[in-house]
């Protein structure tokens, strides 16, 4: 007999495990993951980097290496966050992480005994959810609204229960799309310094933006350390280099070097300087922007199907960026009775995407990792399933 | 002000951490760190494995990938690890991690709630004892002997504590060097399945062996899922392609995946690929065995150089393969006492490396990061030292 697995882990299969599987059949039009378009991965310039890299290194290109990654690395993307109104900010404020998934996984680590308290957005990604529930925390739900979370909901939970962890995606937000309002940007670090929590800026999708203005990161705001940044490679380069970062005050970041050594100890230095290179060799940026031009058209196809085809009593969010659109079925429907073993299209349902509501009736899709004309195909015939639900229902 | 961190989480700087600033001063010669030969890393022929990889697969290569890791280079794991002793073994009961380290980490993460019982080797590998102790658990220790751990010591502990995890390094132990007998072997099976514990057979060094046979694996006497094992490429190929690997029943790999898939979701698939292709054109074996040569040779230059100029009062270990000597100095004299600032040779001080005992009398010197020269010049200068305390002490 093995011994009993800790009181925290939930023995139910891995919600994000199922998701990909959703995603793996090829006969299903999938708006379940959030992939990025395989079509545009730099593959030919990742390799002339690591080549080049490889090449012209000493064989410290395959040592062990340091815990919080290399360090021309981590200056040339303190120069990248420094562009989102971060000031003072260099290689020290850095932390590489494998994905922006671990420095989810580090903070909670970090802070979280049983039943201390968190706060998310309902609804939020289920990879967060999943980190924070490992540690069986006592979980709030902050409502998103058109401009953010509901920062008065968020100070009512802050002031009257010790919260630790608040954790938020202001930019194009997962699942909903939704941007914070840089007033509530503003108001939330003055929360954080009022009531002592710490703010995670969970920010990925920040430089896919396909209509208006950058806003500032929450971070930018911060003056007392309240705020950790986390930023992804994985949306913009590869999600197989599995390379994030997060950035904090370097005292901060001793503490989850600590942490991290005794977890998977560093990062592949190899991977780190193929993409050092890589940011040596190419114009980022140019790349972003060939991204968006996609990107922005496969929002605007996903946004004009939805339009023609869902029902009236269906609404949708109209993101300026990011990877998903939120359908919002009537209160009466459930998402998930979409989801059969034969149905032709596939998306996240979203009484999985809230920690304490459950809110059945609501529904993610992803328009980055599909084609236009699976956009097309696929919406209509969510639309039409959605349809025929609706008719059994009023049956 | 920020919130508390977790009561699990010590504020120390990270041991491991400083180890390696202790062998990046090239002043010194250091014996300090577990690092390889990097003039043995197949740098041409990983460059090469890549390079093909990425150019003859399709884009998915830099696509999110399985939690568990790309099932080709599973399967060719798997058939390692079956000459190892361990049968009915197929790419089902492989788990791909970040390098062993985060095994461990899994592993302690699963299972433990503060408080619960671990048991470790004294000493024992410094980078695990820190896993554990970021989960608080209730440690004991087994003093280990010329043939591995003391089991009628583990025996007492198991039958009048409750014992999760038995940790174990059962070929070449971190840092002693030495071999568990197979009598241990099948014994230590045979307790886990009596008092329910789970054994972690951490075995990164089993190919690194200069002298004799080798042993089947504790594994390969499991029959209940008892014993979960661990193996690296770190040792044998490049520790900065962080890939690792858990071997255990499909089951129970499901659950590592759950809490994996929370933690950094997955592995690199482009570090896999290139694994997966550099095995496909290259002899490991062969490789391995290049490195057996080197490493041997200076395994022998140590032990003959130790032999000429330790003090009659000091012994010292003389292991069949792995990576590092153990010095045991006289009772009254501290290890740490000849780490000084100006110390012109580092070692790893043995207090840090008992998790209750603390002792203090000993040193792990590692032998296979340096050159020959170092070694001899190294080891006269540490007798020198260990003479100059002695001289002192008695004075």
């Amino acid at each position: 007999m093995l011994p009993k697995i800790s009181q925290r882990i939930s023995q139910d299969p891995s919600a994000m495990d199922e998701l990909l599987a959703l995603s793996n059949n090829e006969q299903v039009i999938s708006f379940a993951a959030g992939y990025p378009a395989k079509e545009l991965f730099p593959k030919e310039q990742l390799e002339k980097a690591f080549v080049h890299r490889s090449h012209n290194s000493d064989l410290n290109l395959y040592q062990y290496a340091s815990v919080d990654g290399y360090a021309p690395l981590r200056k040339k993307i303190a120069e990248l966050v420094s562009r989102t109104g971060v000031s003072d900010i260099d290689e020290n404020n850095l932390f590489l992480t494998q994905g922006a998934q671990q420095g989810i996984s580090l903070l909670a680590d970090l802070f979280l005994d049983i039943g201390d308290g968190v706060v998310v957005e309902g609804p939020s990604y289920i990879g967060a959810l999943q980190a924070f529930e490992s540690r069986k925390p006592t979980f709030y739900e902050m409502q998103m609204q058109s401009d953010g979370p509901d920062l008065d909901q968020l100070e009512k939970i802050v002031s009257s229960h010790p919260v630790k962890l608040v954790y938020t995606i202001p930019t194009f937000q997962n699942p909903t799309g939704v941007c914070m309002s840089v007033a509530k940007r503003k108001r939330i670090v003055k929360l954080a310094q009022k009531y002592n929590f710490l703010i995670i800026e969970d920010d990925p999708y920040r430089d896919l933006r396909y209509r208006g203005q950058d806003l500032p990161t929450i971070k930018s705001f911060d003056q007392t350390g309240n705020v950790v940044l986390l930023g992804s490679f994985s949306k913009i380069l590869s999600p197989a280099l599995r390379v994030g970062w997060m950035v904090a005050e370097p005292q901060f970041l001793q503490l989850v070097n600590g942490l991290r050594s005794a977890t998977d100890f560093q990062p592949s230095n190899v991977v780190l300087q193929m993409i050092d290179q890589y940011l040596e060799e190419n114009d980022l940026e140019e790349h972003i922007n060939q991204i968006r031009e996609v990107y922005g058209q496969r929002n605007e196809v996903m946004q004009s199907t939805l339009a023609q085809y869902l029902p009236q009593d269906c609404s949708f969010s109209k993101p300026d960026g990011g990877f998903f659109i939120w359908v919002t079925l009537p209160q009466n429907m459930s998402a998930k009775s979409l989801l059969t073993d034969n149905s032709p299209v596939t998306f996240i349902e979203s009484s999985q995407l809230y920690e304490t509501s459950h809110q059945a009736n609501q529904m993610r899709l992803n328009f980055t990792g599909v084609s236009e004309q699976q956009i097309k195909t696929g919406c209509k015939l969510l639309a039409k399933q959605i349809k025929n639900i609706r008719l059994a229902l009023t049956a």
